[in-house]
């Protein structure tokens, strides 16, 4: 992962210090702050089980419409399945900040990441924020710094920027985020343990935003998986300064073009970095399926392969076991005909319309899975449907990191 | 697993021989002749792809109505993913077996099942038959035999016996069954690597059985998985040679009840055996949801939390991390509202109505989780409804004996 070298969007400020949040007694809460409340568009998980600061952050967001003056995340802990008092200890987290920043409760955006069930000591959150507002910068370092307080088993941090022109000015992308296991968003209008923070000085209103949000996050965060669970504090949230002057409505269809493709690049490079630093993660494949009668059941088949265990730890050792690959596309519960599907690994044909493909050379595939990314495509002969979805093998070290990973 | 020691179903016999399709130089065709066609009824996967055995053994039940002479079976090779020639060598197999024992080709039911996508040795198997033919007896060690030679992953034989008592006589169950890994099976009214035989010598006709069997795999196969992945292969193939002279039909409801009750435990417990034999299995876990507003809505959650890599790597190292749990369930697509649910693993309550529960003991769930059979109870308080799902956890050992087998 590149570090910071563009210049960051306008009209905000990133700090993060430590709290004790995080048993390793490393930096935990991370907070960035703008110079007056940005418009903000948010997606969270769609888990029925959500985080108090889901619960807290969508009530806000609602209240106000979406905008933000503060975002206050902590890792370490997701302050998730702790009932009233989680929900308390958000609220109280908020008001804080809110008293500091000069602002409403509900125009501060809470995150939380980490173990789920244990009660978040809230104190120290508290007792952090002050020390959090006097590190505030609009520097790289400093937006490093909110990048890297984020991660919980993640090794990397994660960050990714794009400079957009405009006439005479640039509007500027920030993005980051942390996640390395339990990857499986589902995102949808308002909806953790991927968290994603993108920061642009585009001047937009929230409705604006949230129209350019979706189909960036649709085709990066929604189109990944590690393990497939699909986590409790999932949450996307994207907010516009304004401070470049470049206002949305009025600027030439060539810039909302070129605005749109920076934005779903940074969304892209974000995603490609959580599969990338997945818990134990050797390989990351990229599932193309084509062919099927719409892009919700290629989706559906790619999601399936991508979460079979029996393909994952394949790919752990460069096995070209693609009798796995088209067993998970078969049990997908989208209806095809064998003899219609090809399938490909790192550009061989494996496949071909229901049989082994002639003079197929197991060797020569085992030597494209020794890569470490490579694509496996599958194409369904049906219709114009099409998916691409980014996943990552299963092996022996990701057991090892879960199987110890403590409550 | 226990081995046989009861009488086995009358009107049957059973055999198996080496024909060099296992690289081990096992037994790998299992063979097994009905004195006169029995009535039959199967259930096969839904996979989308399955393998030439299942479209064949599919027509000609099909064709017969449901009438059974013999069936052969080979392992080491799932005849899967191999087109047009694939089905020759099914075809080819079931007319060298009907000459041998003097039915018609559609009267030989068909299984594979092993390696998928490699051409089956059909004349390793055909030449096979006819020394296969001259083993066949009604005995327990012919009867172990053929359970034996199905085996592919499987560390260990799996059967399973009844004695229904009737008026003046008494009906006979014998089952047996292979599978330890691909096993997700999904099997609907006609639908591979689990395989299950079941013999009895009740006199029913072929939709009779039909009715008999399905309940029963309901409950017992269609509630189990070690890795969610649903095989092109699996079958369950019930045979009654009426051997016995009890007529269900006219048989009282008493014994009626009784033979229900003896097939379903015939079948939880080959169930049982196949999760218990999982590829790296350490811990065999009861998933008892309960409070759903239907079975299916309490099915879907059992299956989510089962086939969670984050529970069942947990579940290894006998870590109560709940958490994982309730995010599993969460994510299901059932709607709940987490303040209603209750979790108890072990039968010490661990989540209560939202919250970490009062006095939760860490380490007294640890111990129970130690144990090799525990039962995770998570009650939705919505409704009446209920699934009980056996699953198993995910460990090192699975990586490592899916990352190594040979395509």
């Amino acid at each position: 992962m590149p570090s910071l070298r563009q210049g960051l969007p306008r009209g905000f400020r990133w700090a993060a210090v430590k709290a004790g949040i995080k048993a390793s007694g490393r930096t935990d809460v991370a907070i960035s702050v703008a110079e007056k409340p940005a418009s903000a568009a948010v997606l969270f998980t769609k888990n029925q089980v959500c985080a108090a600061p889901v619960t807290v952050g969508r009530r806000f967001m609602s209240e106000t419409g979406g905008h933000v003056k503060a975002v206050v995340v902590n890792a370490g802990n997701a302050n998730c399945a702790t009932g009233a008092p989680g929900i308390a200890a958000t609220e109280k987290t908020c008001a804080a900040a809110a008293e500091i920043f000069g602002c409403k409760a509900n125009e501060v955006f809470p995150s939380s990441t980490g173990i789920i069930g244990v009660p978040l000591p809230v104190d120290k959150l508290v007792n952090a924020l002050p020390h959090a507002a006097k590190r505030l910068s609009n520097n790289n370092a400093a937006a490093e710094d909110f990048a890297t307080a984020i991660m919980t088993t993640d090794t990397k941090m994660k960050v990714s920027q794009a400079i957009v022109e405009a006439s005479e000015t640039s509007v500027r992308i920030f993005g980051c985020c942390k996640g390395a296991g339990m990857i499986g968003p589902q995102l949808g209008p308002p909806h953790a343990t991927m968290l994603v923070y993108l920061f642009t000085d585009l001047a937009a209103d929230p409705p604006t935003l949230r129209e350019l949000l979706g189909p960036a996050v649709e085709a990066s965060f929604n189109s990944i998986s590690v393990d497939g669970d699909t986590s409790t504090n999932d949450t996307v949230l994207m907010l516009a300064s304004g401070a470049s002057g470049v206002e949305w409505k009025t600027a030439p269809r060539s810039f909302q073009d070129d605005f749109n493709e920076a934005l779903l690049s940074v969304c892209k490079e974000l995603a490609h970095a959580i599969v990338d630093d997945g818990e134990g993660v050797t390989h990351v494949v990229t599932l193309d399926v084509t062919g099927t009668q719409n892009d919700a059941d290629a989706k559906t088949i790619a999601k399936s392969i991508a979460h079979s265990p029996l393909c994952k730890t394949a790919w752990s050792s460069a096995d070209p076991n693609w009798g796995r690959i088209i067993c998970a596309a078969g049990y997908a519960g989208v209806s095809f005909d064998p003899n219609d599907v090809t399938v490909s690994i790192g550009g061989i044909r494996v496949f071909d319309h229901g049989v082994r493909a002639a003079g197929y050379d197991e060797a020569a595939v085992h030597e494209k899975m020794q890569q470490r990314e490579y694509t496996i495509a599958v194409n369904l002969g049906k219709g114009p449907g099409h998916s691409r979805f980014l996943t990552c093998d299963l092996t022996v070290e990701y057991v090892h990191i879960n199987a110890d990973y403590s409550t």
